[in-house]
């Protein structure tokens, strides 16, 4: 049975507040502070160009992605770390595309990660071959599923809503139509038990910087099934993905693996802050986090339900169904939320009337939900987002 | 006139350590561990997602940008930071390529760093459109710039001889045929002065944990010109480069100028890391570095040829063709390299027999040289290579 108030002493939660946001970024573990300043001393100032091989910088993002692997049923050797989640969509989706070089369709939804329909648009204007991104509405993803289509490529996931769609079933109907079948698990891996393995998932990317709790911008990662390994081309084909990076050849040939997913250097600081926030998943069982998640979301519903009618609920009320977020709407959504944080209970604001709120209980216990509520519910019956401070500004998370 | 026993005291060196490897992986600033510290605590500790905005990350792509700029003569806004050197060859090539819609060469040279060749013939792969990457000896480059070249992509510094194109003359030749031109300044960025806007370049790439000092794995740059920053389409059009990215649109539209080689979300503890190394160079003249380099490197040659007449000289003798670095070959240069890195003298080894170190005035200096150069006497005098510990393994820097 894991023990949440050993996981909790493991984050700085900062005075005062309530921390409803590890949906978009994790706090800080107390660990990553010192980790990080060893690396720096003794890693790059004591061994300088050396870390390399002294300190394991070289195949740190192979380490990394194993110890990522297991949260998600991925093998040893089938995730690699680097780059953005961005980046790694585009890398998955071009390979993909090359193994089914006689379908022009990728298939997604409106319930997508913006940014991930922007590299599939970029990608597709570049290959100017014909393909054609295709946009359904998350529940008409699994009918529009046919063999016309090259990829599918989907989050788990829904970033506003929570909305989670069904792994197993959507990956099988791709599978028996031919289609490969890309997963994204920014909200997944770390949230819920994932498992790539028994779905068949053929690709999947992550970020780590929200339920895996890697900081700002932390690396991201990328799994190939391991009968696509050693076909799949790497359309962003950098030397360390080389077969052999030290020969310096002119020619490009692919690493052995996934190996070849690694494109340039690695960022060694940031992956070092990463593996220190992977420590407190030591003894951690997601199963367990997953229920004692489902807990706190159906209690944060229950509660705001019953004391801020004026709130909508935007995520389902089953449980299982839902990823480790609640959100509500609510037409001053973005005041509602800034009048939150101004008195410490941290979520964030979706465009254009969600107010959402991350449940993680690695951090976060039933006490800290009651208290978002009766905040919540102070702000609501007093009208207190009615102020000009709370008002709509340009804001960037 | 830049003082240069300020700029080493900003560095650490370890005890017994002569770095000559600056062209490889620059030294900790010792800032940098103070600035990462305060970052991680006050920033994402305290700030948690507030710090987007409170702490500036969402700005510090193009405030870290724009310092860089002064380096290379870039003007304000026409720089961004981000991904890997990789990324950003790929990002800058295909914006050129669709630039230049009729033309289907792309030509470079076997000077160039092999990643930058491995991207772009990743990228013609993908787009399967007929281009062909052209690749010609470092001196037939001017006479390969024609009518059909759609880009060139030149590194400006050759990572093994540390021999200097002349950024100048075949960017005007590239101008003069029609063609795009691409520089990368891994190897030139912090360490000679550049103008790319005198010289007129259309696309720049770098990296930062050379003479930038950044850290391994610290972030890259792209210049765009500004008469192609509204124009050029990136590839790579991830949602850090949308024109409103938290409207969270279905469509990529791009963001205004050099916003839009902006992709996935920045590295902000790498980026951090890198502020406090571009500290150093408050009143430093990039002039008075060159100059010093060059110095170096004169005396490093005159020392070790005397000294060592069984090495030859595979950089170019004229201080004013040379980047910062001076290359030796012999044909036992691993066993070499090995013996010195064993006596702290710390340079590096590139297939096939190439010794190379870096002449890097920031944290460098003649008593440096001098007691390097005795010690590769000794070792040369007395055949100290011809050991079994330094003879070659798999070595990955």
């Amino acid at each position: 049975m894991t023990d949440f108030t050993k996981t909790r002493a493991q984050f700085h939660i900062p005075e005062g507040v309530v921390y409803m946001d590890g949906n978009s970024l994790g706090p800080l573990p107390i660990a990553a502070g010192e980790r990080v300043a060893k690396m720096l001393s003794a890693e790059w100032g004591e061994q300088l160009i050396r870390g390399w091989n002294s300190a394991g910088w070289y195949v740190q993002p192979r380490r990394v992605g194993d110890r990522i692997g297991r949260l998600i049923g991925a093998p040893e050797g089938t995730v690699v770390m680097g780059d953005t989640l961005s980046i790694k969509v585009y890398q998955a989706l071009a390979s993909a595309l090359e193994l089914r070089p006689d379908r022009k369709v990728v298939l997604s939804d409106s319930g997508n990660f913006p940014s991930d329909l922007y590299m599939a648009q970029g990608l597709l204007g570049s290959l100017a071959q014909g393909h054609v991104l295709k946009v359904v509405e998350p529940e008409e993803v699994e009918d529009a599923i046919d063999e016309t289509v090259a990829a599918v490529m989907l989050t788990e996931v829904d970033y506003r809503s929570g909305r989670l769609h069904d792994m197993g079933r959507l990956t099988k109907k791709a599978r028996e139509v031919g289609a490969l079948m890309i997963w994204d698990l920014a909200h997944s891996a770390g949230a819920l038990p994932v498992d790539l393995t028994a779905v068949g998932a053929d690709f999947a990317i992550g970020c780590t910087y929200k339920y895996l709790n890697g900081g700002p911008g932390a690396p991201a990662f990328i799994y190939v099934a391991p009968q696509h390994t050693e076909i799949a081309r790497p359309a962003l084909s950098g030397w360390m993905g080389h077969e052999a990076p030290f020969a310096f050849d002119l020619d490009y040939r692919p690493g052995r693996g996934i190996e070849r997913m690694r494109c340039g250097t690695p960022p060694v600081i940031a992956l070092t802050a990463l593996e220190a926030a992977l420590d407190v998943w030591d003894g951690v069982s997601i199963e367990d986090v997953r229920k004692a998640s489902v807990d706190l979301g159906d209690l944060f519903i229950r509660e705001v339900e019953a004391r801020c009618p004026e709130l909508t609920l935007a995520s389902p009320r089953d449980g299982s169904r839902r990823g480790s977020q609640v959100s509500f709407r609510h037409e001053q959504g973005y005041a509602i939320m800034q009048a939150l944080i101004a008195r410490g209970v941290i979520g964030d604001f979706r465009a254009p009337d969600i107010v959402r709120f991350g449940l993680t209980p690695l951090y976060l216990g039933r006490d800290d939900v009651l208290k978002a509520v009766d905040i919540l519910a102070g702000i609501m019956a007093d009208r207190l987002w009615d102020r000009p401070e709370y008002m709509r500004k340009a804001a960037v998370t």
